[in-house]
């Protein structure tokens, strides 16, 4: 059988057909276009949906069932409570893609669970039944998958480990709390962190990377440190530091059996990967234990919200 | 049909016959008599079980279960891998229990999570599925509950919320790492916050009530504070401070439906619970929404152990 995953994103809505394998066999995707109204919307989804199908050669008939990742908070009854960047507000996601769609299994989650659950089934985590997905970008992203299954929480708020603070009355996070893991460890906090070095170094060579760039990024202070270059080994060192601690206390908290670590800051591959490594291996509480949560790298990319949508199906029910 | 729960303690071994509604039947108990040998304090292990079957008027035959809670990390086969108060390295726990009482059905968890589990199925959580229990003592203890089940993590040793940092290169902890919610919301932490502020303010009144109990201790602070003693209200509002940070860090990862405090600082009832939850009601990520999770004091005390450990026979398999 086949399910169909969709990543209902602010950009786009990305439709996948899945095999039973996790393997996608065709994908349609169009513009989200928000704000629009949720019907608009709606029809749009379904039609990705439909043409996706078409693609894989399939008709709905060989469709199990429906996944959709979305941003905000989604409860039990698959009704959309809040979604800030897509203007909702109570919506009832799981009836309007049955109504368009015609099939009674379909299942809504906060895409970014979506993701953590694509990476454990599909990707790096490989059937792993204990496990947590972190994405540092924008923000810090993560989902938290225990005994196979999402950690929603009585509110399905659950899995914002980016808001766990780290520094209490350390820097202000965009959640209001100060000193989350957040406003420490996201490329948004990697770019102001590289910002005050180069204040304080107004000789750094990060100054020419990021006027050859055009901009200060998250591989500003990578590449100065690449260069032998002290304030962006500095900000490097510190960065990491900060991700290692997050990461540790998931691990004393949870010891899940992978953590993997995705979003763009992840192309610095092993130069971040090894450091954090070590970190958690000196700091971590199980210091004892024989067997310890490996910290990797996310593979699946993009495709993780969708397979992981596509999945809900299987582990929701 | 009954179980027995058996808390083997750093001092005392203590071990109760628990029927199928989490009610106490009766219960035996002799000093652990640390440090002995594991074959040593298994005999008297055997020996209070059935002492305690004895006592209830019933047989080894009306025994469906065992289930015994120890410090330090158990494995997947019931072995003690470490126990540092004990001496014990690799004690075949559930094999030695089985052998001594003749029953197969025996489960070997670690301390703090049968704690939880009792205080979650048979205390203040009423049978919720998704429950932390924190213990606020000598150090801060935890355990965690997810869709009803103990979270040990892939080597056992999960739970350990005391060694989140939340305060990145702050105080010291007994652990090797710095700035754990445990070096500053244990009641070792709140004594040493008070001697630092009894050092500032020699005029406060916690000098008098130190001299009067000999002693500083976790009560010192919150009793000067109700005399309207101005160092005593500060390190109260900075200890609750601290609490509840690592308390929101709790709600936002894995949103709870219960989160349950005991512990020796506990016995402060609502002078502790009434402002932690106005801090985790400002601060929580999930301010949008109508459940949230319920901050309230621990209602077992010492029996939550032995009832937690009495009902491992029915969660684990």
């Amino acid at each position: 059988m086949y399910s169909i995953g969709i990543d209902l994103g602010g950009t786009n809505i990305v439709a996948s057909v899945v095999d039973d394998k996790y393997n996608i066999i065709a994908t349609s995707k169009t513009p989200t276009s928000a704000p629009r109204t949720a019907d608009e919307i709606f029809d749009d989804i379904a039609m990705v949906s439909q043409e996706a199908v078409q693609k894989a050669g399939l008709t709905m008939a060989d469709i199990d069932s429906v996944g959709m990742g979305t941003p905000g908070t989604v409860n039990s009854e698959g009704i959309i409570e809040f979604a800030n960047n897509l203007g909702f507000n109570n919506v009832p996601a799981k009836h309007m893609l049955t109504e368009r769609l015609g099939i009674e299994r379909v299942f809504i989650e906060n895409d970014a669970n979506c993701a953590a659950l694509g990476e454990a089934y599909a990707g790096v985590g490989n059937g792993a039944k204990d496990f947590v997905a972190v994405t540092l970008g924008t923000g810090v992203g993560s989902g938290i998958i225990v005994d196979g299954k999402i950690v929603n929480g009585v509110n399905f708020a659950g899995g914002e480990c980016g808001h766990m603070v780290i520094v209490v009355d350390g820097e202000q996070c965009s959640c209001g709390r100060k000193g989350c893991w957040e406003a420490y460890a996201s490329a948004t906090a990697l770019i102001r962190q590289t910002k005050m070095a180069m204040e304080e170094y107004p000789d750094s060579y990060m100054h020419q990377i990021a006027e050859a760039e055009g901009k200060v990024s998250g591989r500003t202070a990578f590449d100065a440190m690449r260069k032998g270059d002290i304030a962006g080994i500095k900000v490097v060192d510190q960065y990491i530091k900060y991700v290692a601690c997050g990461l540790i206390n998931l691990v004393n908290a949870l010891q899940p059996e992978i953590i993997c670590i995705g979003g763009g800051i992840c192309n610095e591959g092993e130069t971040l990967m090894k450091p954090l490594r070590r970190f958690v291996q000196a700091e971590r509480y199980s210091i004892h234990s024989k067997i310890q949560t490996k910290i990797v790298k996310a593979e699946l990319g993009n495709d993780a919200g969708v397979i992981g949508a596509a999945i809900l199906g299987s582990v929701k029910e």
